[in-house]
């Protein structure tokens, strides 16, 4: 027994150092190291998908709904790239995700072996960070850079805005070999987790700008978070300071939300439309799905755009982004609840004409014979409550927009990157883990 | 007069919204349009500097002296390449530049044109991010991207750690012709600057780990800040607390601190040695210059090291590193200072072994003849009151070691990267905009 892998042998030991407890393994020769070191770990949670692409979609649905890291481990060559596809789903939808991918070692790269392609690097354009270990870890320089680089990895893909991290892993023959014995608790690098914050002065002179500034707009995006932002957007809504957008995908419960705005905005006269452009539009969280609504409000431009949110400055979905404020949603409400000046009228008309559009809709309803649209009507009027309901793009996910959301029900969609792949291996994964019922609409 | 380069005839403007009035330009043909823009608004300081090299050193020194960007414009080719020394040197020394590098157009760019090679993203191991502008700006969704390309790398330079930051621009002929009218108040993204914080709860952990590890050592890393945190540092170490080292880089002005790590490490036995191994070591800001300190922490280990610092969160100098806390050190020092358990033992002897040091070291000093070294103890001892001190690589910044820091002078060397290339142009970049007397030692 070689000592050549003591890192490889740590590796299951420090995930759990960190955190993270479950695994999916494909299978392979060169990854053998890596599926010995997890199988043999009782405490690993192990799952064996063979497909790569559905397996990295497995993954993703997992690690959404355990709100931490779940590790991928596949073989050399074309297999590592089918991850591809979930990983930037993942980067998009900021899931957090440890590819690993076992390689043959760095002096066999090119040179007309089999299975072997260039490995490093290759999901750079849609991971948090990419990295790689050395091949052995008999010596002990290798061990504190190997040791090193798992932690700096798995801090990266969870500090923050959480995402995909790369970690490859050259191994040389042989691969079948027993790992030498694990450090149980071998040396990890914990990092603090820092929470951004602004200054009372900051504050100040935000709250000011949010007070002069009349009709007000805020967009919660898709989100799939703890609904601790809900209470102060149920309160701003109420006190007619702002009017709140938030569709399905926002997985929020306000009074009198905005949640259909694709449907809204089709049924506004131009003279509406003028009417309601905001002068301070607030976005939160991710994307919105709404075609309608980036073309309103990229034609009526607000005076000022904020965008909240740690980690993502500099996304201007409307074009008009003048300010990007890195902190949680939550702690911007928090400040803003009870500042503005209520402006009934700019709230009011457009909760009635919400209010309205939603009657006619219904009515458009009441009057089509059985079509898909109306498979999905009755389908929305029959979910269960406190269910997952995974919706698949693209119609999926943009039928579902035209209903209310229902009650206690979850919403999950790829809209990251909105491909039409891995929307059943996603919503599959997240059923492996999930206590809820989980339905997935294709 | 074309409207494609209303984005260039707005950069300056936007410079100005950003904060930033310093601007060094060196000639060339591709980057007329540029020199044009910056050259002809009256509130941008412009100078011109031959050299890219140098230029680029003197921006450095520029920057380093106004804790602002300071604006690079050069023209394409070999040129752009010259800046790539001293912006390394700025990434590792935290300065923020804006590289700016005229561009052939993308549809010349190896086809055996003169001046064209592959630009963009040259420098990317050692930029905080490459950006690439539209080639026109006459549409307004290519002066969108290019306003907003502009923001976000203006605002990637300064945000947590500063840094150097590249903006290709590829420009089409003709390149002399009149700029068209900037928007005298283009639209900017501006950031909110957020401050990481901890919780109560991790503070509370924290300081129960702090008073419960008896032997304390901070190293304090080489540094050009406000010296706020310099109060609590003499508090801990009055207290006895823990035990500080502070280079004459550090720019610390702390009460029985170790100032010549490099000397004292010298002076101690073996014996000695262990005895003041700590139990917790922590470390703020960037790299220390002593040798025989890193050797001495890297044989004998602390049980834990914690390093403070925003965006840095692995770095780990002495093969130790348990944990990463990116907030400032200011914040840490406030409240862990009278958390401790004092330790005279600890902290007595090693400050009396400190000043038994010192005193063999003068001993030696009045012995020597004339030499290289006594030039130096010459020159330090007629330092004058209240100057900037530039220490070249690398001969002059380790013997400046071996002298106890001067009160009033404010140390200043490369060594993010330690090359002996540009020392000279540094210093000349920090007299242009400084108020004290600049001193190289070279």
């Amino acid at each position: 027994m070689s000592l050549n892998r003591r890192g490889i042998s740590e590796l299951p030991h420090m995930c759990l150092a960190h955190g993270i407890d479950h695994a999916i393994i494909s299978p392979g020769s060169r990854n053998a190291p890596l599926t010995i070191a997890f199988a043999s770990h009782s405490a690993m949670r192990c799952f064996s998908i063979t497909d790569e692409r559905s397996a990295a979609y497995y993954a993703l649905g997992m690690a959404q709904q355990l709100k931490r890291p779940v590790v991928l481990i596949c073989t050399s060559g074309t297999a590592m790239i089918n991850y591809a596809p979930a990983l930037a789903e993942a980067f998009y939808l900021r899931v957090p995700l440890m590819a690993i991918s076992a390689d043959r070692p760095a002096e066999w790269i090119d040179q007309n072996d089999g299975q072997t392609i260039r490995q490093r690097n290759l999901y750079q354009n849609f991971v948090k960070g990419s990295f790689e270990c050395p091949v052995e870890t008999a010596k002990q320089e290798d061990l504190w850079y190997f040791r090193r680089t798992i932690s700096e990895a798995f801090t990266l893909c969870q500090e923050g805005k959480p995402g995909p991290v790369h970690i490859n892993v050259p191994l040389r023959e042989p691969l079948y070999e027993a790992l030498p014995e694990a450090t149980q608790l071998p040396m990890v690098v914990k990092a603090t987790r820092v929470k951004p914050t602004l200054s009372s002065q900051q504050w100040q002179e935000l709250r000011k700008k949010w007070h002069s500034l009349q009709k007000k707009l805020i967009i919660a995006g898709m989100e799939d978070d703890d609904g601790e932002a809900d209470r102060y957007l149920n309160q701003i809504l109420a006190n007619n300071e702002a009017l709140v957008v938030a569709e399905n995908l926002a997985n929020k419960s306000i009074h009198n939300s905005i949640e259909s705005p694709d449907r809204f905005m089709a049924y506004l006269t131009d003279g509406q439309k003028i009417a309601l452009q905001p002068d301070l539009l607030v976005t939160l969280g991710g994307p919105i799905v709404s075609k309608r609504l980036k073309k309103y409000l990229r034609k009526y431009k607000p005076k000022e755009h904020w965008h909240i949110g740690e980690h993502e400055p500099f996304i201007d979905t409307f074009q008009s982004l003048t300010r990007t404020i890195g902190i949680k949603a939550v702690d911007f409400l928090a400040q803003m609840t009870n500042q503005g000046v209520p402006d009934d009228t700019y709230v009011g008309i457009a909760t009635q004409l919400y209010r309205q559009s939603s009657v006619s809709h219904q009515e458009f309803f009441n009057d089509i014979p059985f079509c898909d649209l109306a498979a999905y009507e009755m389908i929305f009027r029959h979910l269960p409550k406190n269910c997952n309901l995974h919706l698949a793009n693209s119609t999926p996910v943009r039928y579902s927009q035209l209903f209310e959301n229902q009650q206690g029900v979850r919403y999950f969609s790829n809209r990251g990157t909105s491909g039409i792949d891995g929307c059943v291996s996603t919503a599959a994964g997240a059923a492996m883990v999930s206590d809820r019922l989980n339905i997935a609409l294709v």
